[in-house]
């Protein structure tokens, strides 16, 4: 990403954790595991470790880039586990794990991902770690069950921040915490590094759903409007929903079967709720870098800076 | 079952943290936990947490419980997994949750249920816990696929063996090392304690391969043959596949779509596959019996004796 060089060579030793954690297994998870690691994913995850921990004592512990490589496995699990609970057909430009290889295959596929993450975890000898770690997967599967339960339903924007504080934001805000926690930031640093993650994550999810209607999809690699298709109501519809003069034309809409996408695209642009949504993923952004104030400066945190500049500004 | 008075009420005690964990919590998971807690499973795995903790010098540790429970947690998660895996409609006698709630559910159940353990796990504070439990799932799921990769496949009776030492026996004899690590008996000890469980295992798995053919279906709570229909040849089909005089008329019936359930289970009895499974199952249970020399006389002793004989004596 060009934005990483001080962590880049740290990057691609976790990578090669990962490669080699996952290839050198048995010939099912080897195919499945080449097969998402050859897709070129951000590495946000453990870069957020790495980067957060510059900021402790021991940076160059073995703990670090156990964790960088166990919260990338963990993200893998839910990416796989996910399209099976989205139906998803396609995923970063390709085939979705669930649909290349069936249902039964993605779901041992996670389940082999979150255990062999919760080995390396365990193996740090660190209860704290993986607590933490247990935590990001509990929170998340929260965050997955209420927008489960809120499918084709309209709900405020609060209950929206909330489903998306524990889906996206809390991931990000752990990863920030376990790399400061392995690398024995203090813990005054290790919380601002995690509200830091928090807002980072914040910005991040909102980005994403209004990609769901900007991006192209060539590069965003899968259909515009997915969220909708599927009945996951993001910011931009519920902003739009509640405003009276679009509400009614946009409710008819989404009550069409199949929803006419193109037609409520132009609903959420013409009524400003994406240009909305991404000022208020910009403001996520900002606090982002104003919970780094409590984080001594240096390399380390202007990469965090540009790190969220570079979040709200992605096309993909 | 009668069997476990020694642990009645400490298991009454582990339903307890059970069914407070999982309902407590959001109205899908507690939908989904209300569900799979309503059937009468044999909550084996508990059990033997709990009789092994006996051997330790606190067995009454807070610790104890908590791996009660969560390794029933581990082992509820991997039902609703498996049911998605295998394609199940029914378990226990009702609708499987993949059935009943959708695949989408399913696979978030048993995440959140994976995730709560850990969290609870790692709560004891006792990474040498986390680590034997991680190794639960990481094991288990080995196992897993290796039976996927099998599918409608003749392989030879030591591959059998070892799919199902991962899939089933590991996690017991895992449950018993557990019970006595939380409960602190000497290493010597928990040695034996997860060799007795290992081959119990051996002994519940092959069991449950012959009752596959042999229960009740009312009683088994799903119909009979549900394995080869799956594609998952057990010890019975592949020990008259290796016989000369029943192999091709065996095989000729396999590649059978559907296969013929019926004429299979003759030749099966017939050939005295099932009796010899059968007679290996109590083989394996003597082997369990026999591990426990190395373990204090006294009732826990006696109950885990009991458990063996109960194990290949069940009828479902």
């Amino acid at each position: 990403m060009g934005l990483f060089t001080l962590v880049e060579s740290d990057l691609a030793a976790v990578d090669e954790v990962l490669t080699a954690t996952l290839t050198a297994e048995n010939p099912l998870v080897r195919q499945v595991a080449e097969y998402l690691l050859a897709t070129s994913g951000k590495r946000l995850r453990p870069t957020l470790v790495l980067l957060a921990s510059r900021f402790g004592r021991h940076p160059e512990a073995q703990a670090v880039r156990v964790v960088a490589a166990a919260v990338e496995m963990i993200h893998l699990a839910t990416l796989v586990h996910d399209d099976i609970i989205d139906e998803a057909t396609v995923r970063r430009g390709q085939a979705a794990v669930r649909q290349r290889f069936g249902n039964p295959v993605a779901v041992l596929a996670g389940d082999y991902l979150f255990a062999r993450a919760f080995q390396l975890l365990s193996d740090t000898g660190r209860p704290d770690i993986v607590a933490l770690a247990a935590d990001i997967v509990f929170v998340m599967c929260q965050g997955e069950i209420a927008q489960n339960l809120s499918l084709f339903r309209e709900t405020d924007a609060e209950e929206y921040r909330r489903r998306i504080a524990d889906k996206t934001a809390h991931f990000l805000a752990q990863s920030c915490a376990l790399g400061a926690r392995a690398a024995e930031a203090p813990e005054a640093v290790e919380a601002g590094l995690a509200r830091y993650g928090h807002h980072l994550g914040m910005a991040f999810q909102v980005v994403d759903d209004v990609l769901d209607w900007r991006a192209d999809p060539g590069r965003l690699g899968k259909p515009t409007g997915g969220d909708i298709a599927g009945g996951v109501y993001t910011l931009p519809v519920l902003s739009a929903l509640s405003r009276p003069e679009w509400a009614s034309a946009l409710r008819a809409q989404l009550q069409r079967k199949p929803v006419p996408i193109e037609e409520v695209r132009q609903v959420l642009e013409a009524s400003g709720a994406l240009d909305e949504a991404l000022a208020y993923a910009r403001r996520e952004a900002g606090q982002a870098v104003e919970a780094l104030a409590s984080v001594p400066a240096g390399p380390a945190r202007e990469a965090l800076v540009a790190l969220a500049r570079f979040v709200v500004e992605r096309d993909r």
